[in-house]
């Protein structure tokens, strides 16, 4: 049976490789890399999922360097591609299959490199606008195979690397496709903080990234952005920032406000994709916005340039710069027209299955 | 003064960046990053040469792992990215630049754009049609700068990236040139072991390095070209291949020999060019025939596909596999011809200067 | 002049450290190495009172590694030996001196071993019957010259090394001593959440770590010591754990009791240590309880054998093991006696300045 | 079957480990963690005899740093530190076996007892007046048990620690006992370079290692006593140094002489005992001569204070430093004298199986 090792190193990461990992068990021997914000207690052990639904863990590469800083960023980076290189010496697949844009993942998709191992990237070729397309591109400059989202990522790698990415649509479409059909979250329910909701009352979601260039800044864009929420007048619930450089920024911004919200961490993905088809909209700088939001016709705010050159639907406004007044009007403009139209801008919800047979195929070919 | 860190981490890297340091020092702050091979005794400890010609180096990086193996090659590549974070946190250049494609340049590189320093990279956009081919353009798509050699590399950057690149010619053409006004080597007297030379006897220079994609290959390789050489008839000069995968199996193949050559490492670089144009002609796989001996006018007879797809003047000719016989009517033909016609493909020995100038522009535009 | 290498990794280490490395700013080069929960912001950033006090920092060793489990803890501590023997090397002290016994200075006294630096260790010797020794007894192996606290941490030194240490007293009697000096802590006012005290009502301190022998039970044993503590009906200071093994259990403990506690994080030394004055006893583990408070003449309640061979005087009275029962006795038995009997055991508070001559001449016999 | 982690960092450890090893496979789950020189191909790639001997090893730790430095030792022991740590979380053995006093040890040793291992040492409690020593006795403050060679070890355990150690004797008396029962080495036949010995004439073998104290001297040690050698005026076989500070030193001075003598690097212990037994004595500075050849009865001259303190038979005569005439002198009083007597102050050849009996006892009552 051949072997392939998936690097896993955050939560978003594992929902968007989960159901390609379950289709690929049956015929590959997938050994799974896990590291980063996943092995930690504080962003919910999300090895400890991973074991549940995959079975044991090949290797665990602790290798994240405390401090949020950009010099901690660079050695986790670093001490993650010294790891991966031993990592797949001891485990010797036949392929190595790394995910998207995160800056982690350029150590382990340089490791494959450098042990001259077939790298398979996912969702390579997209735009955000951000740094992290230059990650991404360098990962695409790395990798052998590419599966790509979208027609215009396809066409981008060909461009870059002059052959031919597959489009198999994005695996977070599949998550949301199965998160629609369940039941409705009891929203008096919430875990976390703060204010409850009540069963029957509008409510929106904030989900805000701290901008990645602007560490610094990413107190005031946060305080920013619940202001406008509190000026629409409607209750929110807000997610704790993940593992990145501006966290105790934005945490901080939280904490001041938190008993105005429903503040929360870390709800299964396929429970905060049901929330969100409850809610009025989103509002932040997610590409769960921009992304799953397209597909389950959730109205978006888009606050900065994150996800500037990311594809998008009819779903999303943009506002282009923190702005009370500008976040503010985009909210009452969603809530006036109500749901978006869905759209399979970013594929059907059936990508996982199409993204094990062009894996199945590659390790055929090998 | 703007200051500008600069890391070098091999001989070859500090003989074409040596002049554009030093045409930097007198308006820029140089902080020297020195890392790898650059750093051991057994390479020659290019680290006193750097201290000698430029001053105290700002940081050594020892983050080589020992062992020669694929996956030492990678841990080292992720321990210098985990180093060069931190000694870019603590240096605070205003700027960074890398060289070229050795695979330690990428975690340089990947730690710059990890710390939003904004990085230049010389020598991108080249062509070899080996593995380096994918780390340099990862490393282009890290960098936000470039300096290239030719216009060829400028229109493969463009198509990657999408914006121009400082077309400066090759640093490694400014050392040839001087090189050819150094009186003649007396190739009586050459350091190493072996078979002396005699004063106005014809001898060939074998250089040749191991190819990373098939190092357990290395030995036959390099016992494959001696025996051509060997064949020919004529007395040769052959280097010891330098820190890398498969270096061993290379060394062994010539230890196995080497009472019937000249064998030698380290010679300076300029002496050993020197020596280039009193020879008739270099035959292995180094870039030094394709690159400064087409400068020169050496005949060069180059082996398998390390420079596969870089650009070529008339001295060159290509012997596609690893095969006494071919590589032995290669040889011959170049020495029934003689000398080759001097070309100006790679640039016109005057880099140096003009990459200077290229770099305070772009520290005065920061 | 002179220069000293000084390794700071955490918040109660610099406590202890400070008022010798003032003193001996003024003829020596004190170089600092801040490493491991000192720099980290969410244990209060103690870096940047570091250098507040003391001036800029001379290496900032970023080598913890996320996770908070005994491998990441062994991680953590060989990666801070790693960049202790360059920082080492880099600085060139003409001695290195390290503090007491967490396990990452081991790392750093490893470092100076091997690069065959003097080592200076203060506070070796002493007992305090956890893995702490083992670590603290290796580091005295290692060490050249110890400054320890008391005569019978000499003997103990003569013992495993056959010379004699230099008995200066603890240092952390001299934070104690000139804390005793200042103006009343208003309780009233004090940082963190949970219950307020009113100005005149007695109240406990708690401060408690989790064992690092028995990392998973670090919540009940923080939920057995809060239990008897609200038993008592005595309002009560509850801190926050460090950054240790076991933290996130002892943090969970806390926080499901909050409400009923002041609980607070990163009160200056020298205000807490006041505060303790101002309480009718500590209850928890911490060594402050056994050191600090005897000098203080502060009843403490000790609970289980993180102390368990720390010398003690007649403030302190022992629980065995978490029982809600004995602690609340232990606690009651305290309240009706009312404040100890101060004690020279560990130090007259005076012994930063005995340090620093100590250091001073070792410096010049080298 | 409980499973126990042995520790492998380097040829000669490996030679004193064997016996042990393959006597506890039988009934316990012995799982190899091979580091430092063991894993090298120019150190003769110790670990593939390994896995010939005792099968696939369980954990490669490439963590040697290249330099050959102070730093670089400093490193490398940091870095192998963090990497067992990662080793002993993923192999769950019940203990953990280390062995001696080589610099790398403490680093495998400390991984140990942070990650709450039992740890069992071998050879702890000697001396030889280095820097060793200091090592050596660090990483029996970190063990919890200790098997040794000697009973004067086992009393200055006793001193350190307080409690019992093991006598099981010296194994490398076990490799001695076994190497004299071989058929006579074929001297005419050695590998090597240089001048080959004729069948029947008297020679010498040295053996020295650069001072770990005075790296710098290595050079002008080893010249010594080859010139020492020389003027007696018989031949000799000289060892390459093995992968410590000093060795490029060393190296050098055999290099500048290795025509007057055999050089050899790694034969395999056994013949290399065999051979001491048809030397006339050894000359250098390793406990070789101290320990094996008091039991084979090979006269030894020991120069400098490497083994100063270790315990001696009367085979051995000292020359406290380098100087030609003493070496000569002391060289040709062996010679007058002829074969020492045979001595049991090391033990009795049969300490493999009574280790092995020990560590079964040990690892049953855990």
């Amino acid at each position: 049976m051949p072997s392939l090792a998936v690097v896993v190193t955050a939560r978003p990461s594992y929902a968007r490789l989960r159901s390609l990992i379950l289709a690929l068990q049956a015929s590959i021997n997938v050994r799974l890399v896990v590291a980063g914000s996943a092995l930690l207690e504080r962003y919910g052990a999300v090895v400890d999922l991973i074991e549940a639904d995959c079975g044991p863990v090949a290797w665990k590469a602790y290798t994240g360097v405390e401090g949020e800083t950009l010099e901690t960023s660079g050695r986790s980076t670093g001490l993650l591609m010294a790891d991966c290189a031993t990592a797949f010496r001891a485990l010797q697949p036949d392929a190595v299959l790394v995910h998207a844009d995160r800056h982690e993942v350029l150590g382990a998709a340089a490791a494959a490199r450098m042990l001259e191992l077939p790298l398979i990237h996912t969702q390579g070729g997209e735009r955000t606008g951000s740094v992290d397309d230059r990650i991404r591109d360098a990962i695409t400059q790395l990798a052998d195979y590419h599966l790509v989202s979208t027609p215009a990522a396809k066409a981008r790698i060909r461009q870059m690397r002059g052959h031919d990415a597959i489009v198999t649509g994005c695996p977070s479409l599949d998550v949301a496709r199965s998160a629609a059909t369940l039941p409705a979250v009891d929203v008096t329910r919430l875990p976390g903080d703060g204010r409850a909701l009540k069963a029957s009352e509008p409510f929106l979601v904030v989900l805000q990234h701290p901008t990645t260039d602007h560490a610094a800044a990413a107190h005031d864009e946060m305080a920013t952005t619940l202001e406008a929420v509190a000026q629409v007048g409607i209750p929110a619930v807000v997610l704790w920032p993940g593992d990145e450089a501006g966290m105790a920024g934005a945490s901080k911004a939280i904490r001041e406000r938190r008993r105005n919200f429903r503040t929360m961490r870390n709800l299964p993905p396929e429970t905060f994709l049901r929330l969100l088809t409850q809610s009025v909209g989103i509002v932040g700088n997610s590409s769960v916005g921009i992304r799953e939001c397209s597909y389950l016709g959730v109205p978006a705010v888009n606050i900065g340039d994150r996800q500037a050159n990311r594809e998008r639907a009819g779903n999303v406004v943009d506002v282009p710069v923190w702005d009370v007044g500008a976040i503010q009007q985009a909210i009452e403009a969603h809530l006036w027209h109500g749901p978006a139209l869905p759209s399979q801008l970013y594929g059907d919800g059936r990508s996982g299955p199409r993204m094990a047979a062009a894996v199945r195929q590659i390790l055929g070919g090998l």
